[in-house]
């Protein structure tokens, strides 16, 4: 995939047009007080997964209206001191995975929570959790179900899950391992990423976040630009229903990644890569320079959606790393 | 697409072994029953079309669970005499489209029901119709929706809804035209061929039965050779859920159209495309071969899964013509 | 498809060069009156199409050459009143199809007739029209079939047969039915939207024209952006025919929707899909642009060339049926 | 293109049925003799390619119904003795070319007769012959054009040409060179390769037949295993034409290479592709196993279409030469 | 991708032919002695990945040639007893990765040493070793690269460099680990699974091989039936160099899993995916029905050739596990 | 391929910014010479092609590090007076092919000379010429190998190939016929286009080149907005070595025919294609417009990277007479 998105320097500059509606922010605190009225606790059952350095548990918490949402906690067998922890979230169309699968944050000695995505987990990666909520005409495909109203939409359930996860992670760690659960970091890669987002401008316990390639940022470009992907989801649902376009934009103007960005304070890392066309650079640059917070994106020139991948990995433990460090400095 | 399927001798005496639940009668009686038992009246509101020969009603009538579901009832405006009835079922990913879309059989002199199909109509004809369950981790689409469970099955929802539309249409045809609702017709492609020969082995009102190219048919076989289109998802979700095989496989015995065809009495016209790499012909004739009525097929040599396309619909008009006057000499 | 032409400002300033030869007018009047003058009448034969609603005459009426040119001539059974004629031109490809297959405007109340397409239906729409002309060394298709002489190019015997069924149609109908054979409107799509556009600027009797997402506009720019299509036959032809290009430009001077577009007085309601590789959207707007009657353009945000598809169809519905009480009122 | 035939020993003894219509021979000579009957000379203008070695001639003849046809002839410049003779027919789309593009035999010491091919010519090598014979509705491409009637047939014109071609090289070649016009030899790939085995069956000139990957053989299998090319154009045009499948069989069954092959006398090196999804190798086996004359066929194991390319050249080469050397002897 | 391969039943009981050469041991002893005569001793470098439950070294080992070959040797941080080794052989394309990207088999209690593969490594997974060979015309790819001799085939370099490896982890591995260097398990997918399976035929250490969708087998078949992958850049290679067909094939048969296979007798776990149209299933079959040592099949039946990626993980972490205990006993 | 690049007043105008290294003409000079110091003599052999007015010569010459390099040295039979010498350089993936493929420029009356590419000639073309240096990880293919350093890097070695062709040419086509081989013009299309470019630069012998879609310029831009072909080689592997960008650029701004364009003073007949998505026109513009000695460009405005085939041949072989005439003239 040659470039196609704006030159360099222009993606370097954009900035989306302002569409974040005036209640946005009642719109999610409604939501998501709702969800913990709801009260509900983890729960966790220890899994043989054949790994020896790690111990994982089988999570279950509530996730939006209280119902079962699916995790992993994996921790390290031998600890000194309090864990860091690390939340993530799942890319569309995978889930949590097998639970030896993905281990990496606790090999690098955090607790680390891996959050499933409700409805997801058939394609790539498998999926434990259900949703059960059903939906008017929709796409196939999860990114238009309940698309005609923003409390109705898919992920508005997604987000609130995943807001979900770091209360869950701060009342589950602490019984199996000493877990410093007042500093919480978020990673994610394309959707998840966009979550992981979200979850940064959502809830205050996130004090770092790695925004891989992110979906769910600036949708009305996206939805004009993206060859590939959930995006096209979304054009494809407005090309058949001609004319529910502009109600579509409108639910979509409360799920932005940009409108995310803006209410975020913690410390980021974010990842964006050129020549992606699922998540194109410019909607990624559209959310990164409002961010909110201390930050810093890598940029990988030749990538499309597999951005920096595995050497991406390697930043980020390097990143977070340093940051801790100062973190404890500034103590 | 060149032939890729049986040679023409072996799709003409294709059997499929028969892997019927011994309770599939009984799991199909309870799911009807129960859902009548849940009462609900059809409701018909005028349209205005901009058709002059025609006048059409927006019908909502009570499917599976006694919810809503959307369809079409168009009339020829002049009339003489009791009209016949079709029923159509809408191929996979569209729902019953625009009110003067499609009024062929009104046009030729019968009350005409297109039934929208749930939580579909976004990809190529509009849908109205929501499907308000959830689902477990499910492969975009809609073919693996509740794929772990019978009774939670997708298509145990929509073919439900399938025969309440033969009830619905019964009650409804004649308090807007004189209407002969004790001679009712299916007819559909694809998916929507799948459900008029479900219907016509579940319910005893239907007097002639027109299925083309139909999907849900020896899903044993089509797994494994279909190259495009709904089965692929079950393969897809298959190839992920690499613990599940033997229990989808269970699912999808409930549902198989052999064995509706083995309980249908009315007379049917069949259509398969021998080069039909969606539906492909060897699982068509699967089910043609066990029909339990008299029947005819009609094949197309050298179409894929547009079949007979128009070609056939006038096919269809003149057997329902001769049918119908057979049925009258008869009595 | 994602967006791939100009910028909708763009879009919707675009101006072409003028490249319109200076014996344009001169060229057309000449080739439309020596159709006319070799005489010839149009005949039709009653058709049973199974259809009761409408009845159908299958049409030959004398086009370019004098040479037989088929349709259909459809009629609502059931008239009260004088009926207003559309005519109905098919997109590239495609011939006058099945009789039962498309009587849209009959149903709706208008005597309608659908022009068959020379040489083409054999692709997705049948035809029964020869093409008795030959052609130099051509590229696969219709589009390039005698393109080194604008009088010999198939689009010029194509126009003249579509001028030509406007006088058939006033010849014909009112054999049959009342109908009011002043007030005639065409439509079509793609290659039956530039016949459309063609016949608004050659035919004095066109009082409404309704043109989709029309081919045969702008040339000097599609043949170097379109992406599928006709337009690529061109592009094909002069890739080959490395020393023709100017010749090919000359020839298809005389043929460009834009030229025709400024000589266009009927009222005029346009439909463009903002996604559209096949007919790109600023070879639209270049026509819509100039066009010389009152006119409006509806845009299809997320549609490649299927553009407004059967939603356009109801937009059409209304359109005409105000336009026709406009006019009835101004009379 | 892995393997998608018969295997290999499947191929070696493949037999199709016999289609041959009782009046083909007589088909044929009508068809030739009313070629010949109208008379004309070919004639031809010397052309300065800008090569040395070789002098090349501008040859328009009369090929059927009399019409120009278009050829290169080409001579060594310096040459001893009489000159054996070689035609070349020209594969689908393409035409005779520039004149220095392909003067092979020419510089092995041949006069090299170069056909074009009317009609073609626009897709991958320039031609300069006109077809001026017009079609009912036709599919894009060649194949389908006159399709419902022998007589009318695209082929059946192309044909003639060919064999005409043999008769203009033999008045002509001796007016620039001494050339032995009764030892003449065919040569041709794929749309080439059907030509050249054709007039081997219809030509008694033809001394020798170099077949490579022939095209307009076994026609009965053909059109449902070809994957690319002109075969698959008759598919489409019967996936279309649905009623008028067994009108196109008949036709074509007067320009099934495996006819021509029975008849012909003349030695042969045929060659074939195993992996051939254009002219798949058991629709040319089926030809090569009924040839009339001694033969030899070269099997390529893993070339698609492209065959033994320039590689088979030098076998033609080598072979041609052996057997002119041979036939020396003989006399 | 549908089934294309041979029905499951003929999967089961495939045999190829046998095409091993009379001194096929002798030319790999050969080629192993000659590697080990060169001596040289493998040097582990420390690596700070950023993980705290694994130690990781960066290991150069002398392969063919003394040339230097790159591993990770990855070790739990905290062990208890005498640790077990597994050696994983990479799939084509990819290198050794990056040191924390892949830690599977340390995680979960064994010294894990993943071996690079020269050249490779600039495609799905970075490299680190240069092949310093040069070759011979070439297919772009590794799998042709010296294809005309054995001796000079990349493919023996890589097998000598993986026999080496085994060695080269006996060697290393107790200087920092007390490991069981008498108990060595070879794993490996595609690429890496054909590798594991020739080791496990030439090296008497192995003790345990887990060989996933293998290629490297069955040659004679593969490149006739594989439709992606390197297998085709073999029939590539065929297709241009029509003449070296059979010099090719005496090449493979030193190469050919089916021969290795012969002559193993540790434990085997194979895996085999039967939609695999890289690795087609049957040629997986025709080495492991041969195969010398006790062993188990696991087929996955509607997966390509991503096979049974994490999930079959955890059946070989399993198996592992269950053989070492049996081994235990045993003892 | 539809237009993608810039529009033609940007490609006329294009220049690149200047990466050329300092030490860019030692850097070749001291290359050549070291080749040169190795000495070493051309041989030929005599051929059978089976041609008789050619006679051929399979040449070895000694390439960079005195390596056996091989060419075809075609001469025609009958000559008078000392020939003008043309050598030619191959493209991407081919080899010097068979020796009856190509031997126009023969035929057109000089030595011609066809110099094979090392390593190559395994995909459309025949390739006898072995690149004996290895490489570290690369991508398949011929651009990355030895990417990380301008000394190891594959083209070095090719393009001094070229150099020492130009060497040999004129020590050897003195010895079977008389040759000026102090006219020697230079061609090549793509890949070989570039080597004429870089040769033009490099050899002052070089008096006319002929530089058709030249590669291996405007390497920046290059790998940005190519879509297939060799340039995507150097974006995959820029992908996967995330962290090698700079040094890849490092190294290829020691090749870029930007810089050799510069050097360069003989005439250029260059040719470029406006929709060539291959060596895209803006990288061919950005040679040509700072190319040091007279020159023209053919445009093709509708051509991919086929470029003006075998049309163009025609315009250079009048070019090349018409400047050999004039260089007379002016001698």
């Amino acid at each position: 995939m040659p470039d196609f998105d704006l030159p360099l320097d222009g993606l370097r500059e954009r900035h989306a047009d302002d569409t974040t509606p005036a209640d946005f922010d009642a719109f999610w605190q409604d939501g998501i007080e709702a969800a913990r009225a709801l009260g509900g606790k983890p729960t966790a059952e220890p899994v043989d997964t054949g790994l020896t350095t790690i111990t994982t548990h089988d999570v279950t918490f509530p996730g939006y209206g209280g119902e079962p949402v699916r995790a992993w906690l994996h921790l390290p067998r031998h600890t000194d001191g309090p864990l860091p922890v690390v939340v993530r979230y799942i890319g569309y169309g995978g889930g949590r995975g097998l639970p030896y699968e993905d281990v990496l944050w606790a090999s690098a000695g955090s607790a680390y929570f891996v959050m499933d995505t409700r409805g997801q987990g058939s394609d790539w990666g498998l999926g434990d959790t259900a949703d059960p909520h059903g939906s008017g005409p929709a796409y196939p495909g999860f990114a238009t179900r309940g698309i005609g109203d923003p409390e109705e939409y898919y992920y508005r359930r997604v987000t609130i899950d995943a807001v979900r996860a770091v209360d869950a992670v701060a009342a589950l760690a602490t019984e199996f391992v000493e877990a410093d659960t007042s500093r919480i970091s978020v990673v994610g890669t394309s959707q998840g990423g966009g979550l992981a987002l979200a979850v940064a401008g959502l809830h205050p316990a996130v004090r770092a976040a790695m925004i891989d390639v992110p979906f769910l940022c600036d949708f009305p470009r996206a939805v004009h630009i993206a060859q590939r992907g959930p995006y096209t989801e979304l054009a494809a649902y407005m090309r058949m229903h001609r004319d529910s376009v502009s109600r579509v934009r409108r639910t979509l103007a409360y799920f932005d990644g940009v409108a995310h960005a803006q209410r975020a304070t913690a410390p980021a890392l974010f990842s964006v890569a050129l020549m992606d066309d699922i998540c194109p650079p410019s909607t990624v640059f559209a959310a990164y320079n409002v961010y909110g917070g201390a930050k810093e994106i890598k940029e990988y020139e030749f990538n499309n959606h597999e951005g920096g991948g595995s050497f991406h990995a390697g930043v980020q433990l390097r990143w977070l790393s340093e940051l801790r460090q100062g973190l404890e400095t500034d103590c």
